[in-house]
Protein backbone atom coordinates (compact mmCIF):
# COMPACT_ATOMS: atom_id res chain seq x y z
CA UNK A 1 0.00 0.00 0.00
CA UNK A 2 1.45 3.61 -0.92
CA UNK A 3 0.58 6.21 1.63
CA UNK A 4 -0.85 9.19 -1.09
CA UNK A 5 -3.31 6.62 -3.02
CA UNK A 6 -4.40 5.34 0.18
CA UNK A 7 -5.31 9.02 1.21
CA UNK A 8 -6.60 9.79 -1.86
CA UNK A 9 -9.08 6.64 -1.35
CA UNK A 10 -9.58 8.06 2.02
CA UNK A 11 -10.38 11.70 0.75
CA UNK A 12 -12.61 9.96 -2.28
CA UNK A 13 -15.01 7.97 0.76
CA UNK A 14 -15.48 10.88 2.84
CA UNK A 15 -16.68 12.65 -0.80
CA UNK A 16 -18.91 10.17 -1.55
CA UNK A 17 -20.45 9.76 1.80
CA UNK A 18 -20.97 13.68 1.71
CA UNK A 19 -22.25 13.04 -2.00
CA UNK A 20 -24.83 9.76 -0.73
CA UNK A 21 -25.71 12.17 2.47
CA UNK A 22 -27.12 14.53 0.58
CA UNK A 23 -28.92 12.05 -1.96
CA UNK A 24 -30.74 10.60 0.94
CA UNK A 25 -28.57 7.89 1.82
CA UNK A 26 -27.88 6.79 5.14
CA UNK A 27 -25.71 3.73 4.65
CA UNK A 28 -22.62 3.33 2.70
CA UNK A 29 -20.16 0.47 1.43
CA UNK A 30 -18.38 -1.63 -0.59
CA UNK A 31 -14.87 -3.92 -0.71
CA UNK A 32 -11.95 -2.20 1.63
CA UNK A 33 -8.47 -3.18 2.33
CA UNK A 34 -6.77 -3.22 -1.57
CA UNK A 35 -3.25 -4.96 -1.08
CA UNK A 36 -1.22 -5.48 -4.49
CA UNK A 37 0.44 -8.51 -5.90
CA UNK A 38 4.22 -8.89 -6.13
CA UNK A 39 5.07 -8.12 -9.37
CA UNK A 40 5.84 -11.67 -9.54
CA UNK A 41 1.68 -12.08 -9.26
CA UNK A 42 2.14 -13.65 -5.63
CA UNK A 43 -1.02 -12.54 -3.79
CA UNK A 44 0.72 -13.08 0.51
CA UNK A 45 -2.20 -14.44 2.51
CA UNK A 46 -2.07 -11.76 5.47
CA UNK A 47 -1.62 -7.91 5.21
CA UNK A 48 1.31 -6.61 6.54
CA UNK A 49 0.29 -5.66 10.74
CA UNK A 50 1.53 -1.83 10.08
CA UNK A 51 -0.84 -1.67 7.20
CA UNK A 52 -3.46 -3.23 8.84
CA UNK A 53 -3.18 -0.84 11.95
CA UNK A 54 -3.28 2.24 9.14
CA UNK A 55 -6.41 0.57 7.85
CA UNK A 56 -7.95 0.32 11.27
CA UNK A 57 -6.94 4.17 11.25
CA UNK A 58 -8.58 5.45 8.60
CA UNK A 59 -12.18 3.22 9.06
CA UNK A 60 -12.23 5.02 12.65
CA UNK A 61 -11.77 8.14 10.77
CA UNK A 62 -13.74 7.68 8.04
CA UNK A 63 -16.63 6.67 10.69
CA UNK A 64 -16.44 10.39 12.08
CA UNK A 65 -16.53 11.61 8.57
CA UNK A 66 -19.51 9.78 8.06
CA UNK A 67 -21.15 10.63 11.14
CA UNK A 68 -20.57 14.57 10.50
CA UNK A 69 -21.98 13.68 7.20
CA UNK A 70 -25.04 12.29 8.77
CA UNK A 71 -24.72 8.53 7.44
CA UNK A 72 -25.85 6.16 10.06
CA UNK A 73 -23.94 2.74 9.22
CA UNK A 74 -20.97 1.84 6.98
CA UNK A 75 -20.36 -1.59 5.69
CA UNK A 76 -17.35 -4.07 4.38
CA UNK A 77 -17.73 -6.31 1.83
CA UNK A 78 -15.34 -9.20 2.39
CA UNK A 79 -14.15 -10.20 -1.32
CA UNK A 80 -13.07 -13.47 -2.33
CA UNK A 81 -9.68 -12.27 -3.32
CA UNK A 82 -6.04 -12.47 -1.33
CA UNK A 83 -5.67 -8.99 -2.68
CA UNK A 84 -8.49 -7.25 -0.99
CA UNK A 85 -9.31 -7.64 2.65
CA UNK A 86 -10.51 -8.73 4.64
CA UNK A 87 -11.60 -12.09 2.41
CA UNK A 88 -12.08 -14.45 5.46
CA UNK A 89 -14.47 -14.47 8.33
CA UNK A 90 -11.48 -14.86 10.86
CA UNK A 91 -9.90 -11.36 9.25
CA UNK A 92 -13.56 -10.06 9.26
CA UNK A 93 -14.28 -10.53 13.11
CA UNK A 94 -10.72 -9.29 14.26
CA UNK A 95 -11.54 -6.16 11.94
CA UNK A 96 -14.85 -5.76 13.44
CA UNK A 97 -13.67 -5.80 16.89
CA UNK A 98 -11.03 -3.46 15.89
CA UNK A 99 -12.91 -0.67 14.80
CA UNK A 100 -15.68 -1.48 17.62
CA UNK A 101 -15.14 1.98 19.28
CA UNK A 102 -16.41 3.62 15.63
CA UNK A 103 -18.33 6.58 15.66
CA UNK A 104 -20.88 5.02 13.16
CA UNK A 105 -21.02 1.34 13.19
CA UNK A 106 -19.05 -0.85 10.62
CA UNK A 107 -20.97 -3.69 9.67
CA UNK A 108 -20.93 -6.18 7.02
CA UNK A 109 -22.38 -7.15 3.47
CA UNK A 110 -21.94 -10.35 2.77
CA UNK A 111 -22.26 -11.84 -0.90
CA UNK A 112 -23.36 -14.99 -1.62
CA UNK A 113 -21.32 -15.52 -4.68
CA UNK A 114 -18.57 -14.61 -2.62
CA UNK A 115 -18.55 -17.16 0.01
CA UNK A 116 -19.07 -19.85 -2.72
CA UNK A 117 -16.28 -19.03 -4.58
CA UNK A 118 -13.71 -22.15 -4.45
CA UNK A 119 -10.69 -21.19 -6.13
CA UNK A 120 -9.70 -18.59 -2.47
CA UNK A 121 -11.75 -20.60 -0.02
CA UNK A 122 -11.23 -24.65 -0.93
CA UNK A 123 -14.42 -27.11 -2.38
CA UNK A 124 -15.42 -27.90 1.32
CA UNK A 125 -14.71 -24.51 3.15
CA UNK A 126 -16.54 -22.51 0.18
CA UNK A 127 -20.10 -22.28 2.37
CA UNK A 128 -22.36 -19.32 3.38
CA UNK A 129 -22.71 -20.63 6.86
CA UNK A 130 -19.49 -19.63 8.45
CA UNK A 131 -20.64 -16.21 7.94
CA UNK A 132 -24.24 -16.27 9.14
CA UNK A 133 -23.13 -18.53 12.13
CA UNK A 134 -19.73 -16.64 13.24
CA UNK A 135 -20.29 -13.21 12.33
CA UNK A 136 -23.88 -13.45 11.78
CA UNK A 137 -24.55 -10.61 14.08
CA UNK A 138 -22.85 -8.06 12.30
CA UNK A 139 -24.62 -8.64 9.22
CA UNK A 140 -26.19 -5.63 7.91
CA UNK A 141 -27.06 -6.68 4.28
CA UNK A 142 -26.82 -9.18 1.97
CA UNK A 143 -25.66 -9.68 -1.57
CA UNK A 144 -27.59 -12.47 -4.05
CA UNK A 145 -26.32 -13.87 -7.11
CA UNK A 146 -26.00 -16.98 -9.07
CA UNK A 147 -22.67 -18.50 -9.46
CA UNK A 148 -20.98 -22.03 -10.14
CA UNK A 149 -18.24 -20.98 -7.46
CA UNK A 150 -15.73 -21.22 -10.49
CA UNK A 151 -15.74 -17.37 -10.20
CA UNK A 152 -17.45 -14.50 -8.81
CA UNK A 153 -20.10 -15.02 -11.46
CA UNK A 154 -22.58 -12.27 -10.43
CA UNK A 155 -24.95 -14.40 -12.72
CA UNK A 156 -28.83 -13.73 -12.56
CA UNK A 157 -31.42 -16.22 -11.45
CA UNK A 158 -32.61 -17.03 -14.84
CA UNK A 159 -28.83 -19.42 -15.00
CA UNK A 160 -27.81 -22.48 -13.86
CA UNK A 161 -25.70 -22.57 -10.56
CA UNK A 162 -25.08 -23.95 -7.02
CA UNK A 163 -27.09 -21.08 -5.10
CA UNK A 164 -31.22 -21.95 -4.47
CA UNK A 165 -33.29 -19.02 -3.18
CA UNK A 166 -35.79 -21.63 -1.45
CA UNK A 167 -32.51 -22.86 0.39
CA UNK A 168 -30.81 -19.48 0.92
CA UNK A 169 -33.98 -17.58 1.86
CA UNK A 170 -34.59 -20.52 4.72
CA UNK A 171 -30.78 -20.23 5.87
CA UNK A 172 -31.07 -16.92 6.27
CA UNK A 173 -34.28 -17.39 8.89
CA UNK A 174 -32.42 -20.67 10.60
CA UNK A 175 -29.60 -17.98 11.25
CA UNK A 176 -32.66 -15.53 12.75
CA UNK A 177 -31.13 -13.15 9.65
CA UNK A 178 -34.76 -12.78 7.74
CA UNK A 179 -34.98 -9.47 8.34
CA UNK A 180 -32.10 -7.78 6.71
CA UNK A 181 -32.28 -6.49 3.22
CA UNK A 182 -31.47 -8.88 0.67
CA UNK A 183 -30.17 -7.29 -2.58
CA UNK A 184 -29.86 -8.54 -5.98
CA UNK A 185 -26.31 -8.24 -7.53
CA UNK A 186 -25.98 -9.14 -11.34
CA UNK A 187 -23.70 -7.92 -13.86
CA UNK A 188 -24.15 -8.87 -17.55
CA UNK A 189 -21.41 -8.38 -20.61
CA UNK A 190 -21.45 -5.36 -21.68
CA UNK A 191 -22.10 -6.65 -25.68
CA UNK A 192 -25.30 -8.28 -24.40
CA UNK A 193 -28.41 -6.60 -25.98
CA UNK A 194 -30.08 -4.21 -23.44
CA UNK A 195 -33.62 -5.73 -23.72
CA UNK A 196 -32.70 -9.08 -23.26
CA UNK A 197 -30.85 -7.71 -19.66
CA UNK A 198 -33.84 -5.90 -18.59
CA UNK A 199 -36.06 -8.99 -19.55
CA UNK A 200 -33.45 -11.20 -17.62
CA UNK A 201 -33.96 -8.76 -14.42
CA UNK A 202 -37.56 -8.86 -14.31
CA UNK A 203 -37.68 -12.39 -14.39
CA UNK A 204 -34.86 -13.07 -11.62
CA UNK A 205 -36.37 -10.16 -9.37
CA UNK A 206 -39.55 -12.21 -9.27
CA UNK A 207 -38.51 -15.81 -9.20
CA UNK A 208 -36.34 -13.94 -5.54
CA UNK A 209 -39.27 -12.34 -4.57
CA UNK A 210 -41.29 -15.34 -4.40
CA UNK A 211 -38.40 -17.21 -2.33
CA UNK A 212 -37.55 -14.35 0.25
CA UNK A 213 -40.60 -13.01 1.08
CA UNK B 1 -26.95 10.86 -28.62
CA UNK B 2 -26.85 14.24 -26.12
CA UNK B 3 -24.99 16.66 -27.31
CA UNK B 4 -23.25 17.70 -24.41
CA UNK B 5 -21.99 14.28 -23.82
CA UNK B 6 -20.63 14.45 -27.11
CA UNK B 7 -18.90 17.76 -26.42
CA UNK B 8 -17.47 15.74 -23.61
CA UNK B 9 -16.26 12.77 -25.54
CA UNK B 10 -14.59 14.37 -28.34
CA UNK B 11 -12.91 16.79 -25.48
CA UNK B 12 -10.98 14.17 -23.59
CA UNK B 13 -10.43 12.53 -27.04
CA UNK B 14 -8.20 15.56 -27.37
CA UNK B 15 -6.84 15.02 -24.43
CA UNK B 16 -6.47 11.86 -24.48
CA UNK B 17 -4.30 12.87 -28.43
CA UNK B 18 -1.57 14.87 -26.39
CA UNK B 19 -0.85 12.63 -23.80
CA UNK B 20 -0.68 10.15 -25.83
CA UNK B 21 1.78 12.11 -27.94
CA UNK B 22 3.68 13.39 -25.09
CA UNK B 23 3.97 9.39 -24.34
CA UNK B 24 5.87 8.94 -27.69
CA UNK B 25 2.28 7.17 -29.01
CA UNK B 26 1.50 7.86 -32.56
CA UNK B 27 -1.51 5.88 -33.41
CA UNK B 28 -4.56 5.89 -31.10
CA UNK B 29 -8.17 4.19 -31.26
CA UNK B 30 -10.81 2.09 -29.81
CA UNK B 31 -14.54 1.65 -30.26
CA UNK B 32 -16.22 4.82 -31.24
CA UNK B 33 -19.92 5.64 -31.57
CA UNK B 34 -22.14 4.85 -28.48
CA UNK B 35 -25.26 5.20 -29.43
CA UNK B 36 -28.48 4.61 -26.97
CA UNK B 37 -30.51 1.94 -26.03
CA UNK B 38 -34.34 2.99 -25.15
CA UNK B 39 -35.63 2.94 -22.09
CA UNK B 40 -37.59 -0.26 -22.51
CA UNK B 41 -33.96 -2.03 -23.99
CA UNK B 42 -34.53 -1.52 -27.64
CA UNK B 43 -31.60 -1.26 -29.45
CA UNK B 44 -32.17 0.07 -33.22
CA UNK B 45 -30.51 -1.30 -35.93
CA UNK B 46 -29.27 1.96 -37.51
CA UNK B 47 -28.16 5.12 -36.07
CA UNK B 48 -30.49 8.62 -36.74
CA UNK B 49 -28.92 10.07 -40.05
CA UNK B 50 -28.09 13.04 -38.37
CA UNK B 51 -26.41 11.82 -35.43
CA UNK B 52 -24.03 9.98 -37.90
CA UNK B 53 -23.30 13.57 -39.79
CA UNK B 54 -22.44 14.59 -36.56
CA UNK B 55 -20.16 11.77 -35.83
CA UNK B 56 -18.28 12.21 -38.95
CA UNK B 57 -18.02 15.89 -38.55
CA UNK B 58 -16.38 15.36 -35.30
CA UNK B 59 -14.17 12.65 -36.59
CA UNK B 60 -12.62 14.98 -38.88
CA UNK B 61 -12.30 17.67 -36.17
CA UNK B 62 -10.37 14.64 -34.01
CA UNK B 63 -8.26 14.23 -37.07
CA UNK B 64 -7.11 18.06 -36.75
CA UNK B 65 -6.67 17.92 -33.27
CA UNK B 66 -4.58 14.27 -33.73
CA UNK B 67 -2.36 15.88 -36.51
CA UNK B 68 -2.03 19.19 -34.28
CA UNK B 69 -0.37 16.91 -31.30
CA UNK B 70 1.88 14.62 -33.54
CA UNK B 71 -0.75 11.93 -34.24
CA UNK B 72 -0.01 10.19 -37.37
CA UNK B 73 -2.48 7.66 -37.94
CA UNK B 74 -6.23 6.96 -36.18
CA UNK B 75 -8.44 3.53 -35.35
CA UNK B 76 -12.12 2.56 -35.22
CA UNK B 77 -12.38 -0.25 -33.12
CA UNK B 78 -15.85 -1.88 -34.68
CA UNK B 79 -17.97 -4.15 -31.69
CA UNK B 80 -20.40 -6.54 -31.99
CA UNK B 81 -23.22 -4.23 -30.58
CA UNK B 82 -25.82 -2.12 -31.70
CA UNK B 83 -25.20 -0.08 -29.09
CA UNK B 84 -22.08 1.05 -30.70
CA UNK B 85 -20.76 2.49 -34.57
CA UNK B 86 -19.89 0.96 -36.61
CA UNK B 87 -20.76 -2.53 -36.16
CA UNK B 88 -21.09 -4.38 -39.86
CA UNK B 89 -18.59 -4.69 -42.59
CA UNK B 90 -21.23 -2.40 -44.85
CA UNK B 91 -21.33 0.52 -41.84
CA UNK B 92 -17.46 0.06 -41.72
CA UNK B 93 -16.76 0.85 -45.27
CA UNK B 94 -19.36 3.55 -45.24
CA UNK B 95 -17.44 5.70 -42.45
CA UNK B 96 -14.44 5.13 -43.93
CA UNK B 97 -15.20 7.02 -46.94
CA UNK B 98 -17.10 9.55 -45.30
CA UNK B 99 -13.73 10.65 -43.60
CA UNK B 100 -11.38 9.91 -46.57
CA UNK B 101 -10.44 13.88 -46.55
CA UNK B 102 -9.51 13.57 -42.91
CA UNK B 103 -6.03 15.12 -41.72
CA UNK B 104 -4.64 11.78 -40.51
CA UNK B 105 -5.77 8.57 -41.86
CA UNK B 106 -8.75 6.93 -39.90
CA UNK B 107 -8.38 3.33 -39.91
CA UNK B 108 -9.75 -0.08 -38.33
CA UNK B 109 -8.44 -2.15 -35.98
CA UNK B 110 -10.75 -5.34 -35.88
CA UNK B 111 -11.30 -7.68 -33.45
CA UNK B 112 -11.21 -11.50 -33.90
CA UNK B 113 -13.50 -12.51 -30.96
CA UNK B 114 -15.75 -9.37 -32.05
CA UNK B 115 -16.42 -10.80 -35.62
CA UNK B 116 -17.04 -14.07 -34.53
CA UNK B 117 -20.15 -13.11 -32.44
CA UNK B 118 -23.44 -15.31 -33.39
CA UNK B 119 -25.70 -13.18 -31.08
CA UNK B 120 -25.49 -10.28 -33.23
CA UNK B 121 -24.40 -11.64 -36.80
CA UNK B 122 -25.59 -14.71 -37.06
CA UNK B 123 -24.21 -17.78 -36.78
CA UNK B 124 -22.84 -18.15 -40.75
CA UNK B 125 -22.26 -14.54 -40.98
CA UNK B 126 -20.18 -14.31 -37.92
CA UNK B 127 -16.93 -14.67 -39.02
CA UNK B 128 -13.77 -12.72 -40.01
CA UNK B 129 -13.03 -13.25 -43.69
CA UNK B 130 -15.70 -10.46 -44.44
CA UNK B 131 -13.77 -7.91 -43.18
CA UNK B 132 -10.45 -8.85 -44.23
CA UNK B 133 -11.87 -9.48 -48.14
CA UNK B 134 -14.07 -6.34 -48.13
CA UNK B 135 -12.38 -3.69 -45.51
CA UNK B 136 -8.68 -4.90 -45.17
CA UNK B 137 -6.84 -2.56 -47.08
CA UNK B 138 -8.45 -0.34 -43.99
CA UNK B 139 -7.19 -2.71 -41.57
CA UNK B 140 -4.19 -1.13 -39.34
CA UNK B 141 -4.12 -3.06 -36.31
CA UNK B 142 -5.52 -6.87 -35.29
CA UNK B 143 -6.83 -7.76 -31.57
CA UNK B 144 -7.00 -11.90 -31.36
CA UNK B 145 -8.58 -13.14 -28.32
CA UNK B 146 -9.87 -16.86 -28.17
CA UNK B 147 -13.73 -16.75 -27.28
CA UNK B 148 -16.90 -19.48 -28.01
CA UNK B 149 -18.79 -17.05 -29.82
CA UNK B 150 -21.54 -16.72 -27.47
CA UNK B 151 -19.94 -13.69 -25.93
CA UNK B 152 -16.69 -11.51 -26.46
CA UNK B 153 -15.26 -13.08 -24.11
CA UNK B 154 -11.40 -11.97 -24.15
CA UNK B 155 -9.77 -15.25 -23.02
CA UNK B 156 -6.96 -16.22 -23.59
CA UNK B 157 -5.48 -19.08 -25.51
CA UNK B 158 -5.01 -21.47 -22.71
CA UNK B 159 -8.52 -21.74 -22.87
CA UNK B 160 -10.53 -23.90 -25.54
CA UNK B 161 -12.06 -22.36 -28.30
CA UNK B 162 -13.05 -21.49 -31.80
CA UNK B 163 -9.95 -19.29 -32.59
CA UNK B 164 -7.38 -21.60 -34.25
CA UNK B 165 -4.00 -19.34 -33.87
CA UNK B 166 -2.25 -21.28 -36.96
CA UNK B 167 -5.46 -21.00 -39.16
CA UNK B 168 -5.81 -17.12 -38.31
CA UNK B 169 -2.26 -16.52 -39.48
CA UNK B 170 -2.88 -18.08 -42.62
CA UNK B 171 -6.60 -16.20 -42.93
CA UNK B 172 -4.29 -12.74 -43.01
CA UNK B 173 -1.62 -14.09 -44.93
CA UNK B 174 -3.87 -15.03 -47.76
CA UNK B 175 -5.39 -11.76 -47.59
CA UNK B 176 -2.73 -10.05 -47.83
CA UNK B 177 -2.66 -8.61 -44.54
CA UNK B 178 0.38 -10.47 -42.64
CA UNK B 179 2.46 -7.35 -42.01
CA UNK B 180 -0.09 -6.05 -39.54
CA UNK B 181 0.41 -5.83 -35.77
CA UNK B 182 -1.40 -8.25 -33.86
CA UNK B 183 -2.32 -7.76 -30.48
CA UNK B 184 -3.38 -10.22 -27.66
CA UNK B 185 -6.27 -8.62 -25.93
CA UNK B 186 -7.26 -10.69 -23.22
CA UNK B 187 -9.18 -9.57 -19.87
CA UNK B 188 -9.21 -11.76 -17.06
CA UNK B 189 -11.58 -11.96 -13.94
CA UNK B 190 -10.90 -9.45 -11.25
CA UNK B 191 -11.14 -12.07 -8.47
CA UNK B 192 -8.69 -14.38 -10.37
CA UNK B 193 -5.46 -15.03 -9.14
CA UNK B 194 -2.56 -12.66 -10.12
CA UNK B 195 0.51 -15.10 -10.38
CA UNK B 196 -2.24 -17.42 -12.51
CA UNK B 197 -2.73 -15.26 -15.14
CA UNK B 198 0.71 -14.08 -15.16
CA UNK B 199 1.52 -17.49 -16.16
CA UNK B 200 -1.50 -17.65 -18.57
CA UNK B 201 -0.57 -14.43 -20.52
CA UNK B 202 3.17 -15.99 -20.40
CA UNK B 203 1.43 -18.91 -21.88
CA UNK B 204 -0.69 -17.79 -24.71
CA UNK B 205 1.88 -15.39 -25.76
CA UNK B 206 4.06 -18.13 -26.89
CA UNK B 207 1.62 -19.80 -28.42
CA UNK B 208 0.38 -16.74 -30.80
CA UNK B 209 4.19 -15.89 -31.65
CA UNK B 210 4.81 -19.59 -33.04
CA UNK B 211 1.85 -19.23 -35.25
CA UNK B 212 1.99 -15.53 -36.22
CA UNK B 213 5.58 -15.15 -36.69
FE1 LIG C 1 -21.52 -7.99 -3.81
FE1 LIG D 1 -10.47 -5.45 -29.13
MN1 LIG E 1 -18.85 -9.77 -6.12
MN1 LIG F 1 -13.75 -6.75 -27.44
Amino acid sequence: PNRKVRDAAEAWLVRAYRFAASAGIARVGGPLGAVASGRDGEEPDAIAEADYADLVARMLRLADHAREHGIVELYVEPTPLRREWPWTVAQARRMLADVSAAAVPWKLCVDWGHALFEPVYGGYRARMEPWLAEVGDAIGVIHVQQTDGRYDRHWDFTEAGIVAPEAAAALLRRHGLADRPVFLEVFYPFERDDRSVLDAVRRSATALRSAFI
